[in-house]
């Protein structure tokens, strides 16, 4: 687990865009998110006080995140100094980039000096266990596909915003590297060794009050090719009581593979539903999120209306409407 | 890939089953099997040749293979001396045990020193791709199961022995660790990181002339909760045309799962036809692979009867029966 509240480092961010771990921690973490480190020609802001690494050691903060990625997702020779003397001072690094903080010998010899901890979120951490498929107590809900990137992480997060924000209790569960950085906590699905994928996800969704969701951010899709078993391992060890299924409307083909037409959301639902009632026979399907960002207002509203009355369920795109109509759904269950 | 010819270290096997790799190579590599070696108070013996290193590697032998677990899996003390012997004469060594050899520093010098190479087949030797879905010259068979360990392994091999006396263009494609080194080659698909299970998979069975067969060993169950995830990838990268259904009738539950029912061979079939068809619209089930080795001759022959007329497909017992009537099926696709 990453220690909290964080100082987000921007680095010399060419464009806000590289930023979007920090803008993502900003969003729905703010209460981690001290303040902001730009260097020399930062083009990223995210209108958070710009704190020196004495100021927002001074203010409590634990962890230098690293909030940006540079073309080719590497750490920069760049950012180097200020990652030398942020460890001096006190702060763990995290970082979810492609080269990992452990493989500069330079930063792990800094760190060991000063007892600090590297925290790369793209590997695992634990020894997950080998799922054993016994029912926990509490809730579960899992996002599903029916394409990879279509708005899975951001639904469940903007659920948990909602749940929180109504009283109710609620853990939003991240599976992939963003996510792990935005809540500080995590399993790295993709990862993770075949044999032990269904485990870990047993492993981030304990035991619970009977009343709290477990709000578990889906990864690929059942009918992704190059994904699928992962998707299948959320699926069974997740255990879920509820899916809500997520769908971006105007892909022409499975993401990286053009050979590949997206199944309907009816096709998505009715798989896992099937296969989720393997592990739990009560799981239903409760809603369906839609990342409208590529249609107008009109045919936003057009296509969430045709979609809820085909399916029968709500239908909603959280970013544009919030998340409430989704858990309204979760009243029920 | 592992070289062949072998030599076959049977050690100090306590009883002939501790010596089940070594009897998988005999029973179908024989061509791959030299002789066997075997220590004092060897309580195993695969009627070959009982030969010297020395002999061995006269002969043409090239890798000692560990055809022998003991206890726990490691590899004992009291083999250390031949070995080291062995690598010192010219042999690779290979095995297939929960501790590696790559993790006993001695033999890894021995190894450095005199230019052997160790295989560990448990893990991964090579970086694996994503998976691309790209259709691919040749035909494929996948064996799935209700369960794991219901006889996928001893099934696709089986069909293998029989297609290659037929002098039918057969491989079998290993995807686990008995397998590989049964067949020097395959991938321990359950230790391969999540993201690249289903690249593996299309790895291991690259473009091949039209009338080629690669039978895929299979791998846990869809409807295991442990591992349906590895068995997902093994359907999707696979890109079967052609599936045998495997089932051990007389199972109470799903292995190691006491709270789990075996899903019926039929709903196995439904579940295994509707995915793979992602990545190969025309897969076929073709027949039905029993394990009967639990039954009497009568009760054999009546459950595979009774399961033929079920399921509309040949349904047979490959150690009892041989496995010409799934070879069979093959010839119309």
């Amino acid at each position: 687990m990453i220690q909290t509240p964080y100082l987000l480092f921007l680095g010399d961010a060419p464009d806000p865009l590289a930023a979007k771990v920090a803008q993502g921690i900003r969003d729905w973490r703010p209460e981690f998110a001290l303040g902001q480190y730009r260097m020399e020609g930062c083009n990223a802001d995210m209108k958070l006080p710009d704190l020196s690494l004495a100021e927002a050691h001074a203010k409590g903060a634990k962890t230098l995140v690293i909030g940006v990625a540079n073309r080719g997702g590497v750490i920069s020779q760049k950012w180097k100094d200020v990652l030398h003397t942020a460890l001096e001072q006190g702060f763990d690094l995290a970082a979810g980039l492609h080269n990992l903080l452990r493989d500069e010998a330079d930063l792990v010899e800094t760190a060991r000096r000063h007892g600090r901890t590297l925290h790369d979120v793209r590997v695992p951490s634990v020894q997950y266990p080998i799922a054993n498929g016994v029912k926990r107590s509490g809730k579960r809900l899992l996002a599903v596909g029916t394409d990879c990137s279509c708005g899975k992480m951001y639904t469940t997060l903007a659920m948990d915003a909602e749940m929180r924000q109504r009283g109710l209790k609620s853990s939003f569960r991240a599976t992939g590297q963003t996510g792990i950085l935005i809540s500080g906590d995590g399993v790295p699905l993709d990862a993770v060794i075949a044999d032990f994928m269904a485990g870990s996800i047993e492993y981030l969704t304990p035991d619970n009050d009977a009343d709290h969701w477990d709000l578990i951010e889906g990864q690929g899709s059942l009918f992704h090719p190059s994904y699928s078993g992962v998707t299948l391992a959320l699926v069974h060890g997740g255990q879920p009581d509820a899916l809500v299924i997520c769908h971006e409307p105007t892909r022409s083909h499975m993401r990286g593979l053009p050979g590949y037409k997206l199944p309907s959301i009816e096709a998505v639902r009715d798989m896992a539903l099937e296969l989720a009632r393997v592990t739990n026979p009560a799981c239903q399907a409760v809603g369906i999120s839609v990342n409208t960002q590529h249609l107008s207002e009109a045919e936003a509203e057009k296509y969430l209306k045709d979609t809820e009355a085909r399916l029968g369920l709500p239908a909603t795109d959280p970013f544009r409407h919030g998340a409430g109509r989704l858990v309204d759904t979760l009243a029920a269950i």
